[in-house]
């Protein structure tokens, strides 16, 4: 008989098949959600494994403490987390670990938690072969409810900033080679590894968009984060919420010296770990936020269909035969 | 230089040093605590690692999961849970993993919670070399605060149950030779097997503390389960506390057939992995409870003194010389 392996199934079909083992009323989202009487609270868990996610050539101890803080806050923020309650951390490191790594991977943790708010409530720690840094954030569910479901047919689609420098950085941080005719310039260079390693949210965001609304009957909209890439952001909305993505090439917020050609593109819509919020407005309500923050930037729309992306530049649809970023 | 690494520094002064990067007011204990309005959360992450706490030989997938939800509930329990609301499951799986491994393991987990209340809240999974099982389980803090520091001199230390059996099974699930002297009866070996891969909490605890409470003003009295082991439960409780545990030899609830020697008495003390609560009462509440339930004993009191164990019989204070249970 054929044994069924996790890698011929693949993430997302893994996720699938775990699904039936949740209740039916459970958010599939980035973050679960414990409904209590005056407030309800968002909770979400992200494990950074050596080798998958990070390695000691790439990020240093403080970097990947912020990182792991940062990565869990953004999936929080694009739940609508109005407030960061804190975080319980769970390790497991070898018993060669330097304590000096845990030290500086400690103090990265606290400077991220300084920046967005927060504590150390807990954790735990264990023995293992290889480093796990496995955190779980609490938020405070604000008046907003950011969903992958809530996008709607009409909704424009838009982005808070660039996606593909966290992807760049890390090939930098990996000492990747170039071909020689990009010649990188400094600024993007270290604009890219700043990126990858000391990655930032936007805890405003939740303020401008309640400061914005069109219409305040609208109290669910869609919103996912591009932890996984920008691809993966619009289909996770588009299947959530059976509508299709109708993208904009033209329309993407590029670094003003970002290359161009197929590779370039692959590093921006696959790259993963940028933490930009992808998000779908009503027209009137987008028009205004795009008003308030030069930082948004609208992509496309949302039109009835199967749940897909396609581009507005039926040339550019090459692009989405890449393979997504994945950890199986 | 010499680097400072995990294995010299154990497992109990990496825990103390990890202290000083979080809040104060923090509780340092079995669980975190999260307080809103109406009701205040505890939150507790345990993680299982392969080839550290189990391995495909001594357990199967859907034990382990049972197990790893237990061990995490009666970390709740511990501090007075008197609901569990439910868990976030952070696996870490090799990409050779089988799928039916995974869906046995939620089995397990799903069959706990259905005995024990709480539901899956969500989770995530990524690829690693070995098998890690992180739950994060969330309880609602009843009336009675169980806290490792709120022991108090004059105390009398209890028990929920029987200590050790645990660590035989494991030894036997693990082909361990004993010396055949011992001939173990096949009623201790099914129960030893039976409490290390399928091992039982106490939901009643906390009603049946309420029921015997002697004085309505005590809000808070000291508790920890034995997961590391009955020592370090009482050490726990003991450092916590700041006060001395007198134990009494001749009253530790033992199994009838469980044999005599040192390396019994070590597996007893030192086993872990018993999830059984260890807890001090004011001596007529102590009373009321043992016999409102025949499994909880008394083992000792507590007393001023240097926070540590002594036996009354000192012959026994051979046994305070093992190491404790390490996972580092």
């Amino acid at each position: 008989m054929h044994k069924e392996i996790l890698e011929d199934i693949g993430e997302k079909e893994l996720i699938n098949r775990l699904g039936k083992f949740m209740p039916k009323n459970q958010i599939s989202d980035d973050c679960a959600l414990i409904r209590t009487k005056n407030k309800n609270l968002l909770v979400n868990t992200d494990s950074l494994v050596e080798n998958v996610h990070f390695n000691d050539i790439t990020i240093c101890p403080g970097d990947l403490g912020w990182k792991a803080v940062v990565s869990n806050i953004s999936d929080l923020l694009s739940s609508g987390s109005k407030k960061t309650i804190g975080i319980t951390i769970s390790l497991v490191l070898p018993s060669r670990t330097e304590w000096i790594w845990v030290e500086e991977l400690y103090k990265g943790i606290n400077k991220a938690l300084k920046e967005y708010g927060g504590v150390i409530l807990g954790g735990d720690c264990s023995k293992g072969n290889e480093k796990i840094i496995s955190i779980t954030a609490f938020g405070i569910q604000g008046e907003l409810e950011l969903r992958r479901n809530a996008c709607k047919p009409g909704d424009i689609i838009l982005t808070t900033g660039i996606h593909g420098l966290s992807k760049l950085g890390f090939l930098i941080q990996n000492k990747t080679n170039f071909d020689k005719k990009f010649s990188l310039n400094e600024r993007l260079i270290a604009k890219s590894v700043e990126h990858f390693c000391r990655p930032r949210v936007y805890p405003n965001f939740l303020n401008n968009l309640l400061k914005t609304r069109s219409n305040k009957k609208i109290k669910r909209i869609g919103c996912t984060d591009s932890s996984d890439g920008l691809f993966q952001a619009l289909q996770d909305l588009a299947s959530a919420s059976k509508c299709k993505a109708i993208i904009n090439y033209e329309k993407m917020p590029k670094d003003k010296d970002w290359p161009q050609g197929d590779k370039w593109d692959g590093y921006y819509f696959y790259g993963g770990e940028d933490y930009e919020l992808v998000f779908s407005l009503p027209k009137k309500w987008a028009k205004n936020l795009t008003k308030l923050d030069k930082d948004i930037n609208e992509i496309g729309f949302f039109a009835d269909g199967e749940p897909s992306i396609v581009f507005k530049e039926s040339n550019k649809n090459k692009l989405l035969n890449k393979t997504p970023f994945k950890h199986f």
